[in-house]
């Protein structure tokens, strides 16, 4: 497999990783119905811990199953399927070799008291799986967050060390956020911004409203005209090294089609690097499923 | 000793385990009179632990002495015992080789000012007893959850590495959720989702009642019935990767002999993996125990 | 030295431990006045900490020497000595030999904000000192609990890895319970059959009143006439695996000698295996001491 | 190359550290145009972590780009340049030898709800970075010092094992420290004085006001007039082992020219051994930065 | 140099204490004018990390400088000279040699907002810098008492692993000790027996008073009478293992002449082994500091 030219330029960007998590890197980029197009499209599918098994899977009972969501990721052509450990490893040997996979090594629960979250998986776990790369959720904001920055800081210290890439989920919550203000612009964009600086390979944002929600940002962002969603995520990826990092866009709570499509033109246009996308398919019955992702990587080809 | 095919579907569901960890779940698979058949019956031991001695055996003074449950767990035909580490030490060499062992690593008792567990136990511990897996509680929704999770990851990576499985008791309770909410059917089957995606090679809950606690999961349970003891077991069975792991039912406090056969039926009608029974034997008479244990046997065989 | 048949039997309890911690056993149950008869004496010195050292020997000003102990054990041929690193220290050269030692790794003070203790010594300690086990202090009952247990899970697989026993010091206070319930009977139990359960080779308790504390409890313990302090004792020990532990029982503070020796006495005939005696002798005058030690001794031969 | 005179009596002073360590001292004092003079002049870049991108660099948008940081300080002729991990291993190949850089180890960020910072990166990383110092921040006064303190502690030993200097910023805040006290006089030559006797080799700390903060420090401070700054500076100079440690000073936010060159002749003239320049110079566009920096280096020099 | 009888006698009561220890002991009982009589006295200089740089020496400015202690222990002919890190390391190499040291490895400051302390250095510090021992603080009666204990712990058994002695600083105070209390002859005769226990080589207490603090120690003290200063010291003396550990006391805040000397008498007629005397020595001019401590040493060798 050559590498691409538009992969090759993203590629030259990770200057100080090794050549293992670059291949990792490469792995992804190079996957799937995108592959060498420089786009991802990825399915997460951590909502059985976050909200519980039949809030998640009720709708569409086949994805109770772990191989369900494995084999939807092939079927669609994506470039990766995210998931905590017990799901990884409910299917990592059938589907050995077939997709790229991230293994989620933290998570929260619907009863957790405090805006934190619990290891459930380590780097080990990552390498006998076969893993491209680890998943880690960051709550900036939370008073938790500088424990969660500092256990990414291990792990993706351990990580690198044998190859692995890093993927950070950035959610600001808790502390003096207040709900509008997790999805502020200015809040994405230094959510995104922070977990760059921690090294993140790949950085998972939610798409920004145009609220600006620090009082001392305002002025940095006064004078611009914020109402295109386009103009926003490429706010987002500026404020990650000017472009120097892949910043992938998910898009929340399950939602029409027209939406879901709307949100893949502005991301590509504003010059994300992709989707990540769970809700809005596997609760979806799998046909639908098939056909929204196909249009959505049609979307990045630029072909819709 | 060959596996029965019934045996081997289980087994082969546990793809990214290793031999020894499969070579440890066979044991008990295949251990016992219902050895073979796919289902299992446990006896657990830590009421002491929980309760205090003279709760736990003044009804039955014998059962004060280790060697008594090792016994009663052997002439019963059972697939293995659990127990804390003292007690599992107080029998290990008399009964060597005579039942599979389950070391209990954490315990709570009944002065715990908070909800949460002491490790009394290690790996270490299992390997010299010889035990064929460890046990561990965790108590989804309590102020310590995320610190438990984080416990029993490290442990069962190290218990995988050396070829020992882990057994989960999920126990809802703590923070937000209603003594009533401990036992919601919602609760239950999102309780043994996080052991199953934590890595559980063995799910040990409550048999749920029909009780929905979370407002949010209601719109996923509602137009189903969940009268039937035996749906419901059905339902957790379906929230552990589809019946990709073994889920066992524990019966609670002492009961009527009539409710611990009806409960085995539902278990077993409902596709669970089988009971694991303590104060409802070992608080009665031995020849008691053994005729209902008997009697539970059949049910699992389809007999009675 | 050829064990004698009564320590024989007691050893052959500790099927799980290895030769190592059992010829530190043997150590103690052979060595002194009492040496082969199953029974121990043992002095423990470490008030010191726990109340200051002019609380502890004002009243009798030798003691303040770390040599008058050694030497009072020694001429009382008591079984064993214990004390906290700095009073092992300051003898274990001159007297090595003469006295097996128990290392007191923890401990607290009368001026500690919460119920809790401090490691203040190790097993590379006893190691080196040359002792026979190390001691322990848990509060059942205590907010810390739980991290104690913790402590000594550790300390305790560590001593056995080198041959070392352990005793534990189980003293119920803190948290819900009472003044009059940290002395109660069911409490006491309990608190001794937690102290078997995490793997004390000696559990010492408490002389229980016949209180009742816990309501739960209650129903366990009525119609049982609890009011003969042997009773209270011959229930301690059975709570200890049915008498499978060495159980040994401390007086509290200084009083009346003919209350010391019927202490003695019904620790006896309850089959307790023998007293932990401190103020009691080294805050009286030696030859007092060892005229009252030589009667205890007497008590427990049978012979008074 | 020789080592000047100038830079050779600093280096005698750090009579403890290894050559490794003085090497990169000398690698920092030796480079740049101030390069032999004994004085430094350095650009931080963690504007980005502490007050969010659009806050940092919206006003100068080429300073998205962590390339225009490396850039700026080299075509300054800078003596160093100080960033935390992403920024640095953005540029830390295309750069690699034209500028000693400083890996900031920890931050914290407009959010933070205590006075703390997270580690965001390693002695490691400082090594495969090809770094020449690690810089750490601590908050004497905030409930969070003593374990900062311990931190920085651990790092500077394992930095200094392996050849790499320590640059500590000693800011003071939390506690009861007023807002106004956190750029006391007394209190940032307190402040100063920790970081010299926790062993830092290079100290950072705010230009002070002639503010005493402390009612305990007045007598030792009444009687001299503090009205002139490098009289302030020269104090701070003298708190940190009477010379013999580097100490240099930061503006703080951005200001006017004037002030900047007063400031730095102040530094000069009170025996400081330099600036930390940071949004005076980013915050501007580069013409204009450039020529600042210009300015500041003659001012050094005494050229100005 | 052979060692006299009277620091013979001492030696052979730290009877566990490997050759390594006791050769560091022998190194300060034997050097300076004091050598070999058995007293020490002994230069501390944590002032400027405890109270900050100008209060500690603007009132005598040329102390700032780190080589002024040194100098100054040097040439009053002292045991050794304590200090941290950062002032330890300022002169290790131009003095090495030429006086013992000792690196006090936990510090707190005026700015603490609890009862504790920071480490800020290790027992390789010690090592590296050629130290003859490690000092630290304890506070008896604090919150963080039991952390402190257990650091000193691990970082005591280090020291003693490689032949370096260890010095503890037993200061009471926090929790609910009154001012006064902090003071009292039982506080600080309990405080200096802790010490003790836990492994002090050498132990550092406070001058007590005559104040009882605690209702329970009351009666273990009257009917004595305590007025006379040296009966105190006599009794911190006998509470420390009756004279096995050395025990050496401090003055507390800059005084008059004539008390200090008349300290220094009580201490030697009290049977105490010395004074840490720093406040009164170098924040005195030079030539006053020198004419001091002659007298001092004169003192306690009968001469004065």
């Amino acid at each position: 497999m050559s590498i691409t030219p538009a992969v090759k330029t993203i590629l030259e960007k990770y200057e100080s990783d090794n050549p293992g998590v670059k291949a990792k890197l490469a792995q992804m980029l190079m996957h799937g119905r995108l592959g060498g197009t420089g786009k991802l499209v990825i399915l997460p599918v951590d909502q059985g811990f976050e909200h519980g098994p039949a809030r998640s899977f009720a709708i569409n009972p086949p994805a109770y199953d772990p191989h369900y969501h494995y084999q939807l990721a092939i079927d669609a052509g994506l470039n990766a399927y995210a998931a905590p450990l017990g799901m990884i490893e409910a299917g990592a040997d059938t589907f050995a070799g077939q997709i790229p996979t991230i293994l989620k090594l933290n998570s929260s629960n619907s009863w957790a008291t405090t805006k934190d979250q619990a290891l459930t998986g380590s780097v080990e776990d990552a390498l006998r799986l076969g893993c491209a790369a680890i998943g880690f959720t960051i709550y900036p904001g939370s008073d938790h967050f500088f424990e969660l920055v500092e256990e990414i800081k291990e792990l993706r210290a351990e990580a690198e060390s044998v190859g692995i890439a890093t993927v950070i989920w950035s959610y600001p919550r808790g502390g003096e956020l207040t709900k509008e203000g997790e999805l502020a612009l200015d809040v994405g964009a230094y959510a995104a911004h922070m977990a760059a600086l921690i090294g993140a390979h790949i950085i998972k944002v939610k798409l920004p409203t145009d609220h600006i929600e620090q009082k001392e940002a305002r002025k940095a962002y006064e004078g611009a005209d914020w109402s295109k969603q386009s103009d926003r995520v490429a706010h987002v990826v500026k404020c990650c090294f000017d472009g120097r990092r892949i910043v992938i866009f998910s898009g929340g709570a399950a939602k029409g089609e027209d939406q879901v499509f709307q949100d893949a033109r502005d991301i590509r246009d504003g010059g994300g690097f992709g989707s990540i996308i769970g809700r809005n398919t596997f609760q979806r019955p799998r046909d639908e499923a098939l056909a929204m992702l196909d249009k959505i990587i049609a979307i990045y080809k630029g072909e819709a």
